[in-house]
């Protein structure tokens, strides 16, 4: 009898609510999982250590951590500490500041990089156009087009092996995020989503970060278990 | 009078003669040249030398060399040592082990982002279709479905001011590549194409790149400056 090889993932795992549920979804949907995550001069190092936690909790094949100098170009209040970090409500149809320049086009590419290694025929990542950020790299237009470009980078497109970018998050609401991650088992105490969190992971309760996942978990009637300084 | 803002372009630089030729290419026409290379686990680091050099005789703006470590991802025999470097006559049809996985995708991402802290207004790269290194990242195919993707993923194309991918080797032959460069000045003796340089910067007059290399000084009608080991 044949045993049939499982189908291989790349996830992108920040550490935070919206990556840790995609692990989970890929999980349940029987990819073998290899997970990427990125220090990337950001503020809060800590939610990497969240990420290592999560990724060992899903038991992914493979974590890794790529260092990836991105503050070396500025431009951004996650990266560059002389922007000051917005508190205000999020204005409407405005990039915020905390937009890094060309943050998932970078964080793709690499999974693309190791995606081919691999041979793997998806990567997951999870953007979100309903509780949406503002930022121009989280909208289908842009993952359409990235997804078409990876197939024409890559030996595995250039073979007709076609590689799909995986938006499982794309179309739901934080509320029902949480409410899939919840009945996935994820515990979100192990999630930081905060810009700014603490040594310990705990979190401002003032970020845009801070803002739109609080409203989640109020949208899916569970409480926020999320510790704040 | 009001003074015209020049314009400005993110060149990727490895220090090879391709990649020298564009950046004397893009100084002729009158753009502020700001110069990215990369330290991406490649057996040659001795390249990067002659990019510094090349960037400073160019006049750029400024020059980032950025680390980006995609030897951890493996899979191509210029960042993995247990793979040989091949030394045979290429394989038409066939991409090459020498091919690293996405590299331009990333090199291009990269840039990206700098070119969108910088609201630049192209990126230069130095691919070619012609004397064809069998890579499929270096398609003219390729390189339109990355520019489309560049201009929905950052906030210069949500705001409609378009960034351009220049590809101005892309239909020249390699011979024609060095007419030019001579042209405009290039002393090709400063740059490194070897994929196993030595630490003068000598090259092996074998692999891929030395073969390329060389029969374009050939149809250049030129000698052929080169220090072999």
């Amino acid at each position: 009898m044949n045993k049939v090889k499982k189908q291989r993932a790349v996830i992108l795992l920040s550490g935070g609510l919206d990556s840790a549920t995609v692990l989970a979804m890929a999980t349940e949907q029987n990819y073998d999982c290899y997970v990427l995550s990125f220090d990337y001069g950001q503020r809060s190092v800590v939610e990497l250590q969240a990420a290592k936690v999560l990724a060992k909790k899903a038991a992914a094949i493979e974590h890794k951590v790529l260092r990836m100098p991105l503050e070396d170009f500025g431009g951004s209040a996650l990266t560059d500490l002389s922007i000051d970090m917005p508190e205000g409500e999020p204005q409407e149809f405005e990039i915020p500041v905390t937009y890094v320049p060309a943050r998932n086009t970078v964080f793709l590419s690499l999974a693309l990089g190791w995606a081919e290694v691999l041979e793997a025929d998806a990567i997951f990542i999870g953007v979100n156009s309903v509780d949406y950020s503002g930022y121009p790299d989280c909208r289908p237009e842009f993952i359409q087009a990235f997804e078409l470009m990876a197939n024409l980078a890559t030996r595995a497109g250039v073979e007709g092996n076609k590689l799909s970018i995986e938006t499982p998050l794309m179309n739901m609401t934080k509320g029902e995020i949480i409410e899939r991650g919840l009945a996935l088992g994820i515990d979100y105490k192990q999630t930081v989503s905060c810009y700014q969190a603490d040594d310990r992971g705990y979190a401002c309760n003032h970020c845009d970060s801070c803002k739109l996942r609080r409203e989640g978990f109020e949208q899916a009637g569970v409480a926020d278990q999320t510790h704040y300084f």
